[in-house]
């Protein structure tokens, strides 16, 4: 089957731009000045709702899982069907577009399967909490799926942001019933395979003139944090050679990450995002500074390697200038690839569209990463301007989106 | 006149000793757990009663001017006299030595002058007001001495931290007359010299086994700030030569500066105290780093160029990555070199007191900047331990500043 020229473009992309504008007017944010939605909120539950009266309007099924992911059939529950879906939470300062695009581009998805009657067997996901907004746990809702939560994560650890009350509190409040939800894990079973459609929430595809990104892997990340202790002394009074200034190692392992990282290739990236000096003030030198390391990357083995390399050259750097700098690692992520096959089929279908593209990786984390634990995986990005994403000003085309919804089609198609 | 043998060290130290701790207690802090002492509070006010009591039971005349400098003479009005003192306010969160210990050693300058009969015509100084604790002004007292306010400055400008009224406000309800501030400038009328005794504030003399340091100049400084413009992107998602990272910018400035500062030489230092990084997120490349640059020698030419380099510097370090960076200065102030004659005579008598002394430049702003405007000026240092000051575990020996006032009082006699 092609679907080339068979589908109205401009059609499905004043479709995804109604669903777009209308999930961001006053009933669906939280907020006046942002997109501001996350679990067990009125404006969430509108956004289901929405999604919900869509879905059954073209024959799917729609049902919640036991804390609240959104799952709509066109098969009975567990036949064999393709996934496809995103996260329709915002972060607190959110645009329309982040997880929400997505969710839209798949109900598009459902909606040419319809209108063309092609038949495909689909399933239709919305995970909650991908942001954080509500509990300050990114990707909670497909970690919930994978089983990757413990009970106590959710009956006690994880709090919301708001008033500090559990999540399973929040949960059984909303309706819910958070005691079930290791059953939540069946939300994928039946699927041969699972697509997520994504904002890129980076430049790559602007900067390189494409209108669509075939993801073939998710990075994986170390996020760490170096504390060096100096000696904090006055500014004016003390020598050049009498002084431990803890921001020189800062300054030294900042420009080292950027070798590294430079050096490795492969995708890897590092940066330095959060530094804290004190005491702060001008005529002091520093007693201490904090910093930061975000290390990533599409290929364990490199970007693991700078994070070893850059925490031992940190503590090199301080002994060198007679200080002690510490290396904590925060947490760690293994890579994700995404399935071979998914991959070509998504490659073949853009081919077909005949619109620029390019394959690459996801230097973000996505639901998707939980999802690839049982099913085999691929995402497609569109571009958004100028990178921007996690603010009002986040912005992308609705017609990358209609293009993305006919390639997910095609390939879910030739893919049967 | 020769002091050696004749002084006897112990008995001034025990002296200077009582009064220090006698200053540190309760009545004379607002703090429970640091010296907090500043301008027009019952706690400052009894300070400087506790100075004239003493300075008094020696015979000599005590005043205050308009704004409350206090000022003690063994003569009349205007003749001829030498000018010993520092300032008997702290900063914040301060320690016992910090200003009060140069009081302190100049009130025993004045006792071993009456008590050894030696007639020295003396005018002791308390300037208020130089750490600026109560409006923010450092060096204010010896500013108004020196005519280097202005009235709006003192009517409007200067402000209470602690409520926001006027210095004009609180000079007046405390019974001074801030309106005749003009006249604070004879304060110095008549004086054939000063020398001002101080804790180093750094670890020069602790480090090279010294106990007096003879200061030949105090350094100037520059203060500036410079901003760098990046992109704050995604720091996963945005690959390493797609982003503008403006914390690379301060890396190799901190770098550069330590470079020039060492290369400069002649007591030259450069420091980075402060530095903001926004959004200051783990997985957000920086948009904006302000950082603070603190530039100080007692050489003017020497730190000068070097705030000239290091600003153009980071405008190309940014440049050369496509970034943006602006140099703004918010202060300078030019060294301040002492009078010849007068470190020539402390040099002699620290001879004969027969103790380890270096002569070194002053890091740090003192009163004595402001009159050296008018009046031939050195100053004296002491260890204070670890370089520790503004703090209340700042510490210094009685000993040290019982050998300060012997070699102070030497030089000035032999000056007469």
């Amino acid at each position: 089957m092609t679907t080339a020229g068979v589908i109205d473009r401009e059609h499905s992309a004043a479709r995804i731009e109604r669903d777009i504008e209308h999930l961001a007017t006053a009933a669906f944010t939280r907020s006046s000045e942002a997109i501001r939605r996350y679990a067990y909120t009125p404006e969430y539950r509108r956004t289901l709702d929405y999604f919900k009266g869509e879905l059954e309007r073209i024959g799917f099924t729609v049902s919640e899982d036991p804390v609240g992911t959104l799952v709509a059939r066109n098969r009975p529950a567990a036949e064999p069907a393709f996934g496809i879906g995103s996260h329709c939470d915002s972060n607190r300062n959110g645009g329309k577009y982040d997880g929400t695009m997505g969710v839209v581009t798949a109900l598009e998805v459902c909606r040419l399967n319809a209108e063309h009657g092609l038949g495909l067997p689909l399933q239709l996901i919305s995970f909650l909490e991908e942001e954080g907004s509500g509990f300050g746990q990114m990707l909670l809702g497909s970690r919930i799926v994978a089983q990757r939560v413990t009970d106590e994560d959710l009956r006690e650890r994880f709090r919301a942001i708001d008033d500090g009350r559990s999540f399973w509190e929040h949960a059984e409040c909303a309706g819910y019933e958070p005691a079930r939800w290791r059953e939540c894990g069946s939300v994928l079973d039946g699927l041969t395979g699972w697509i997520e459609m994504h904002i890129e929430q980076a430049r790559v595809l602007q900067d390189t003139g494409n209108r669509i990104g075939i993801v073939n892997a998710i990075a994986g990340y170390v996020h760490a944090d170096v504390v060096v202790l100096g000696r904090g002394d006055h500014a004016g009074a003390t020598p050049m050679d009498l002084r431990l200034d803890p921001a020189l190692v800062l300054a030294e392992t900042a420009i080292e990450l950027e070798r590294l990282a430079r050096d490795a290739g492969q995708g890897t990236v590092g940066t330095i995002g959060e530094i804290d000096i004190e005491p702060g003030l001008i005529n002091a030198i520093a007693s201490r500074v904090r910093f930061s390391l975000d290390i990533r990357g599409p290929v364990d083995a490199a970007y693991r390697g700078i994070a070893r390399e850059i925490g031992a050259f940190a503590v090199r750097s301080a002994e060198a200038r007679d200080m002690r700098a510490e290396y904590t690692e925060r947490q760690a992520l293994a890579a994700t690839p995404m399935d071979k096959r998914i991959v070509g089929a998504l490659e073949q279908a853009a081919v077909a569209a005949g619109e620029p593209y390019r394959q690459m990786h996801s230097g973000a984390a996505h639901d998707t990463m939980c999802v690839a634990d049982r099913i085999p995986t691929a995402m497609v990005f569109v571009p958004c301007k100028d990178g921007i994403s996690h603010h009002p000003a986040e912005n992308a085309d609705s017609a990358d989106a209609a293009l993305a919804a006919e390639i997910i089609l095609t390939a879910i198609a030739s893919l049967q």
